[in-house]
Formats: structure tokens, sequence, C-alpha cells
């Protein structure tokens, strides 16, 4: 097993907090401190297959027919942004994590806390837009629940999604299973989302303004599954970015990643802002697009797949997975260095969804 | 169609709403204006079938099998209190809304929205009795999410639990298959878990402590509709109690129902409280038990079958169905007078769940 000190296999065992008396904002960034929280309070209280297994959706028997289910709550700040708002954001993202266990998502929950106050004009634009985006997605949202706190309890608006969907019965997806050869595809350019909700959130203004990526990654899915089954995991990389997904990755299957700098897609004002800001691009969240781990004879099939699909038109091969050893992700530069992508440490940015 | 201003059913259209420009507590109260949120904001954008049948659940059909669907947030204030905590909580709430609808509980999902500063303790505290609470009920919690906002932007801990549960395919409950000439049935005495929480809340003490009631009732149910499937419909009275819950079934069925004062167990203790308090019990909220509208035939052996089982034992029969007309909700007292029980309007106690 890999063999560094924020595994997510050696850290099975209950590991030592490197926050031990509180929750604070990094707990809930995607990243190191939330792998923590999550082996030493949630999986030693919960432990089952279905959540040791670690992907963003558990896969479930019911009657014999195979169910994904997968929940998120949405606590972005702010509710509306360049490119989307909490409602269809809410819906994109439980749609992605479906899709990413290989699930056609089918039934959607949507549970709304409150805070008092909230103008009904903003729950209605928030409420229609959700339903747009589970129309486009083909997804019904057929149960809900609506909680009001008192001002000041809670921030205008959290939304909690739980989706359902069915996985084909011969499609086994799972982050544990990238071997050593497989290709790491990513299917467009990263850190749109982290960058619209900075920018919107600080009030800062770019030339051209940038727009997050939020959209529902399931048909773009389907065309590549079309292509081949040989297709080992699939990770939408939001919180925690890129860097988080792959790291992830290697720690669960054992291997290392080895990533092109070169390969992979960053639009000049999402680079430049991330220079301005001081923020490596790889650990930026993304909500439309996906890294999949292919076998290598499918690897070429896949990518061509993706690339027919609008939301996979600048799809990418960016690296390769190797033998375990050493660090779990390493990116070669343009100017052929070597460099360890670290798993995120503390927030970067923190309510980005 | 029932003749109230506060008819779920002739509230499918768009209704008016009282509080026309921004959310107040009593949006989330379970009462009248949960109603008019849910007619005149959710309904209309989200409008398909299985939500619009207004259950406590979604009943849905993946590749032929039967599942039921549901959501709750939990908000609940304290988070410890004499009976449980906001953890057992959430597993005993969405486990009887699966079990309302006469599924039996599988899975659940379970999503923390922490207030930064929230001591780990805690947070380790209430997913060990969220844990416990689930297997105790034979539910897996498979998926889960963790958010965390910044110190004044929550309020502690909220978690969102949602479940699914398999139906079985001859079963069909729902609140509009109340008839004339049903029964009501109700497993045990009212209003303690609201009492409890209230007590807890404002520091009051009594001579004799009020325990939450909150407790799975799946089993109770199973053992119900072992003895019957002629059950019309079933509901646990939480928010906005007994009177909203009856109210609901009455207007969704287009009947009346005719409550007996004198068959209503409420205990000593919590009616004291409830008198000090200025509250009726007929409001206050419940976590552990049930209403049942059973057919006429079948009321006696339904009956029997609950007060077999330890959740039941002080069942009563406390009510009849009527055709409509008048008031959705009557009740004759102990004088032999009769009074209108109205929806809860405004909201009595916030953050009881």
């Amino acid at each position: 097993m890999a063999d560094t000190t924020h595994s997510l296999v050696e850290l099975t065992c209950p590991a030592p907090l490197t926050h031990k008396d509180t929750v604070v904002l990094g707990h809930g960034s995607g990243g190191r401190l939330s792998a923590e929280l999550m082996q030493s309070i949630f999986l030693p209280a919960f432990r089952n297959p279905a959540l040791e297994r670690l992907d963003d959706q558990a896969i479930v028997r019911v009657h014999g027919v195979r169910l994904a289910m997968t929940t998120d709550s949405f606590v972005v700040k702010p509710l509306f942004f360049p490119g989307g708002n909490i409602g269809s954001l809410a819906v994109h993202g439980t749609v992605n994590d479906l899709a990413m266990g290989g699930a056609a998502p089918l039934f959607m929950s949507a549970a709304f806390i409150i805070e008092e106050g909230l103008p009904i004009e903003t729950l209605q634009r928030v409420a229609m837009s959700l339903h747009e985006a589970a129309a486009n997605a083909g997804v019904q949202i057929v149960t809900g629940d609506t909680k009001v706190v008192e001002r000041g309890s809670g921030d205008e608006l959290f939304i909690n999604t739980t989706g359902i969907g069915s996985v084909p019965s011969h499609l086994f997806l799972s982050s544990n299973r990238a071997r050593p050869g497989d290709k790491v595809l990513l299917s467009g350019s990263i850190g749109e989302h982290g960058i619209a909700i900075l920018a919107q959130r600080e009030g800062l203004e770019f030339e051209s303004p940038v727009q997050s990526d939020s959209a529902a990654l399931h048909t773009l899915v389907a065309e590549m599954l079309n292509a081949s089954y040989e297709i080992r995991c699939m990770r939408d990389p939001t919180r925690g970015g890129v860097s988080s997904a792959l790291n992830e990755i290697a720690a669960q299957s054992g291997v290392s990643i080895q990533l092109e700098e070169e390969a992979i897609p960053v639009r000049e004002e999402v680079r430049g802002a991330c220079e301005m800001l001081g923020l490596d691009p790889l650990y930026v969240a993304n909500e439309g697009k996906l890294l999949a781990i292919v076998a290598p004879e499918a690897a070429d099939v896949v990518l061509e797949a993706m690339r027919h699909h609008a939301l996979g038109k600048q799809a990418f091969m960016i690296g390769v997975v190797h033998e375990a050893g050493g660090p779990l992700l390493t990116i070669r530069t343009a100017l052929g260095t070597c460099r360890v992508v670290d798993m995120l440490a503390g927030d970067q940015l923190p309510r980005i969804c």
C-alpha cells in the first residue's frame, strides 16, 4: 500500500486528528482534514462495506436491482454566481456523483434549510432553477423537506439533494481499481467553478469574467460507457480539485499517478486569476468536469467518445498510473522537472459548493 | 372536496401566501404556513405525480421494484435532550417516514452541516448515536457528506438523513385514501417529544421530567400490516402534531374526521406542562407515535396487533372518518361539546426536529 502519511488506505485505523478539539473550516474542504474526519469519526461509527468503498456514491442492491445512492449538502456562498446558483448546482452535484458510479440518475430528494428572512422571491428562483436542472437531466424531484431556523442560525439557504440511480449489472467502477499502466483522462479545462465563486464573493473583476462550469455529466458518462466498460473509475474533481481526487484514487488503489502539466487544459482567465490569487488550479473546484482512469487498451476509444460529446470536446489524456512507491501524485512540469502534488491541506476556498 | 380555506386539495392551484415577502419561522412549523409554502413554491416548481401525493415518502419504481424514498433535515435545538439527540432523532424520523408508507427501511444517507467550532467530541457522540439507532433499526448508513460553515453561519450542527426502503407490491397507503366509516387509531400518548425539547431549551423543571418518545416505528408497522392490509394510510404526527396530520389526511381524502378527546392518551406530566405553557397537546410534536386510518372491519384486529407491540401498548381508537362538510377535523370533549381543531397556524415550537 502507498507509503504516505495521508493514505486513505492506511487510515482505515482511526487516525489522529490534526485538529483534536473543534471542527475547523478545513474539515469541509474535501482535502486532508476532510479525510481525517471521515477516517476518525464517521467510518468507525458507521462502518459497512458500501460506505467503506469511499466513492462518491454507494452501490446497494434491492431485490436484485443495483442502485446507486449519493447525498450532498450545498452551502455555497453567494447563492447566485456566474454560470449557476445553489439550485442548479445541487442538481448537477448529485447527478454527477451518481454518474461517476456509472449510474443512470432517476430520482432525487430536495431538502431546504432556510434562514428566517430569506426573500420568498429568492426561494422561488432557486426552486425553479433546481427544477429546470433536474428536468434537463431527466431526474424527478420526488420528495422534499423544509426547515426554517432563526436569523443568525443559518446563512440564507442550505440545500441537501440525495439521489438514486440504477447501475448496469456488469459494471463495477471504484476508486480502488486503478492499476499500473492505466491512463488518466480529464474531460476539459479545470478551475472554473472555484474561480467564478471566489471572484463573485470577493468582488474581483477580470477582463473576461469566469463562469462556473457547473453541468450534469451523466450523458457524457453514458457515451464513455458505450465506448468501453474498461473504465476503472471516475471522479468529478469538486472540493479539493484534481489533486485531491487523484490522491484519493491513488491511495485507495495502492498505486501512484504521474500527470503531465502541459496536457492539463486551464483557460487563460483562470490561469491569470490563479496567479493573481496565489492558487494552484489543481486544487480549485470544478462542477462539470470528470476524471476517468481507463485501461490502456481502451483509453483511445474512450477519449474519442468524450471528444464527441459537448462536455468533453476539450478532453485530454493527462497522466499515467504507476506502481506504488514514493508520492501518490506527481506532475511533470513544462520544464521537465517533477513535483509532488499533495492533498489539499487546510481550506483554500470555503463554501464553494 | 372539503370546504375550508386551508384545504391542501383546493390549494393545488398556487395559493396566496400569508407572508408574501420573506420566509418566517412558521414556514417550518409543519402547519398551515408550511402547507402554503409547499403549495405556492415547491409544488408548482417540481410538479410530478410522486411528489403530489404529498405523503411523507415518495413511492417510485426502479426495474419493477417498488421503493420508498424520504428526506428530512434535522435542526433540533438543543442537540441533546431527554430521550435522545439529533443523531438518534435523524434516524428515527427517516425510518418512520419510510414505515408510514409501509416500506421496510433499508439504506440511509447522512449529511452533516457543521458550524465551525463544534467540539469534535460532540460530533463523535452524535455519530455514535446515529449509528446505534440505525443498527437497532436494521438500516445501513451507506453514504454521507460533510460541510463546514463559518461561526455564525449555522448553529452547531444540522443533519440531513434520506432513506430508501422497499414497499410490498400490493400495498397502497396514501393520505388520500381515507373513507367515511374508517377508524382512526393512535399508537400511544401524545406530546412528549415537543414538551421534552421545550423543557430542555427553556430550562423548565417538572416534578417528573418528560422524555422524548423518539423511536423507530417500522416493526410496529410490520405487525400492523401482518394483521391486515386494510390500512388506508399512516402518519407519524411530528411537526404540527396530531392536528396537522389529521387535517392533511382529511383534506387530501375529501372527508372530515371526528375525534373523541377522552380516547386520546396524554401523560399527566405532559398535560400539566401544556396547561402551564398554554399549549394544546394536539399540536405538540411526537417522534415515536403513529396515526393509522383503517377500514372499519379491520380496525379491531389492527388495534389488537398494535397493543401486542412494545410501542403500541397504549394504542386507542380515537376517532371516526365522516363525509366531507364543515370543518376537516373536530373533537368531542369530555363534556360532550364539539370544537373545531384547525391546522397549526404560525409556529408554536420552532426547531423541535
